[in-house]
C-alpha cells in the first residue's frame, strides 16, 4: 500500500513532521500536492476531502493521511497511527502514550513558533500585524522558546532509554520532529537561537545526530525537502530576532 | 484503582475535558486539587510531577493524569487513554483514530479562544494585551468561530452512526468536550453566539442532551463543577464581544 499525503503546496508546514517520519519508515507514500501535474489539482483534490466530498470523516485542515480506507487528521494523529505500522514508535501502551504526549508537545511549541508572525489572525499578512509579532516574538524569545527548549533537554536527561533519544532506545518520530523544530528554530531566530543553544547540547546533538541518519540526510538532499521559506511555520524576519 | 487529576485550582480549564469523561464513566478519581488540605499544597505536589522530582516522564503542563504507574499528560491523550478504559469511544482502531482527531481539534478550537483574551502572552495579564485581544477576538467572532463550528455540525450532520453523537453510536468524550465548547462559549461570547447559533442545530441540541445526561447532570449540579469565570480559558469580556 502507497500512502497518500495531503499538504499544501509549495511549504514544509506541518506536513514536514508527517514526511520526515515516512521517509525515515522507508514508507511508500505519494506526496499529492507535488505528485500531481498541477499544484491547482491538488489543492483541489485537497479540498474535496475537507469539504467532505471524498470522506465522511473530514479533516479540520491538511496535512492528512489517506492509508487504504482511513483518512487520517491531525499532525500528532497520523504519527501516533504511523507508529503502529511501522519501527518508529515504542510498542507497549505506556511508551506509546508518552511519545505521543511529547508529540503534542512539539504541536504546541509549533503552534507558538507560528503565532509569533500571526499572533492576531493567520487570514491576516505579516505585514498587518506586525507590531503585535514584535510584543509576541519578545515573549516567545524570554519565556516560551528557553521554557519549551529546557523541557525537552530534560526529557532527554531523565530517558532511561538514555539521553540519545526523547522516549525509549531507539530513534522515534518525535525524535524526527525534534530536529526539524531545532532546524526550524535556527532559521526563524538565528541569534535568539545562537544564544541560547549551549544551555540545551543534548537536543543540539540530538538535531545533528537525526541530520546525519542516512535516510534523513538522503531526505534532506533530495528534491522532496523543500527549503524553509517566508510563507511558512518557520519565517525569518529580522524585526522578531534582534540582537539581543 | 483511583485515579488522581492534577490541574490547577479555581478553574475549569482544560482539566474539564478530563473531568467531564471521568464523571459520565463514574470512574474514581481524586481531583487533588480540591482534595487536598489547601490549594497551596496541591499546587506543590503538582509541581513535584512538571519539574521532574515524582516521575521520570513529566508533563510539560496540566493537566495531567496518574493512574497506577502511568503518568499521562496532554488533555487529549488523557481521553485517548481513558477512551481505552471505559465505554466513552469507539473501540475500534478507525474509530479510535477519528473521536482523537476530533478531540485535537477541539484543543485547536479551545487555544484559539484562549488566545482571544490573551493574544500577546499568557504570562501577561488582559490589560496588558487590550488592543491586541480586540483585533485577535474580532477574527476569532468573524471567521474563526463559524468555522470551527461549521465544521463541527458538518460532522455530526456526516455521522454514519446518526447526528446526536460526533463519532459512533453513543457518547463519546468528545461529545461531552463538545458540551463544553459550546457551554464556555455562551458564557464567553452570548452576544456572538446569539447571533450564530441557529446555523447549527445539532450542535445545540447535543449540548442540550450532554447536560441533561443523569451523571453530567449530577456532576453540572454539585459542588465539584467549578463555575466559569474571569480566570479561565473561556472570559467575558463586554468589550470582545460587541452588539454587532
Amino acid at each position: 500500500m502507497t500512502y497518500e499525503l495531503y499538504y499544501w503546496p509549495g511549504i514544509q508546514g506541518r506536513g514536514e513532521f508527517v514526511r520526515l517520519a515516512l521517509e525515515y519508515a522507508a514508507a511508500p507514500y505519494l506526496d499529492v500536492a507535488r505528485a500531481s501535474g498541477s499544484e491547482d489539482a491538488a489543492v483541489a483534490a485537497m479540498m474535496r476531502f475537507l469539504e467532505g466530498r471524498d470522506t465522511m470523516y473530514p479533516p479540520f485542515a491538511p496535512p492528512f493521511l489517506k492509508a487504504a480506507d482511513l483518512v487520517i487528521g491531525q499532525t500528532a494523529n497520523i504519527l501516533l497511527f504511523l507508529g503502529t505500522r511501522h519501527p518508529i514508535a515504542p510498542d507497549d501502551e505506556a511508551g506509546r502514550l508518552w511519545t505521543h504526549q511529547l508529540q503534542l508537545t512539539v504541536a504546541d511549541f509549533a503552534a507558538e513558533i507560528h503565532d509569533t508572525h500571526h499572533p492576531v489572525a493567520s487570514s491576516l499578512y505579516y505585514e498587518e500585524q506586525k507590531p503585535e509579532a514584535q510584543r509576541r516574538a519578545c515573549d516567545f524569545r524570554q519565556n516560551r522558546l528557553p521554557k519549551y527548549l529546557g523541557y525537552f533537554e530534560r526529557v532527554l536527561e531523565n530517558n532511561p532509554g538514555g539521553d540519545r533519544h526523547l522516549t525509549g532506545k531507539a530513534v522515534s518520530y518525535v525524535d524526527l520532529s525534534m530536529f526539524q523544530l531545532i532546524a526550524g528554530l535556527r532559521y526563524a531566530f538565528p541569534r535568539a537561537m545562537s544564544r541560547l543553544e549551549d544551555r540545551y547540547p543534548r537536543l543540539v546533538a540530538l538535531h545533528d545526530r537525526i541530520r546525519e541518519l542516512p535516510p534523513i540526510a538522503a531526505y534532506l538532499s533530495s528534491e522532496r525537502r523543500l527549503p524553509f521559506n517566508q510563507q511558512d511555520l518557520f519565517r525569518h524576519y529580522e524585526e522578531l530576532d534582534p540582537q539581543s
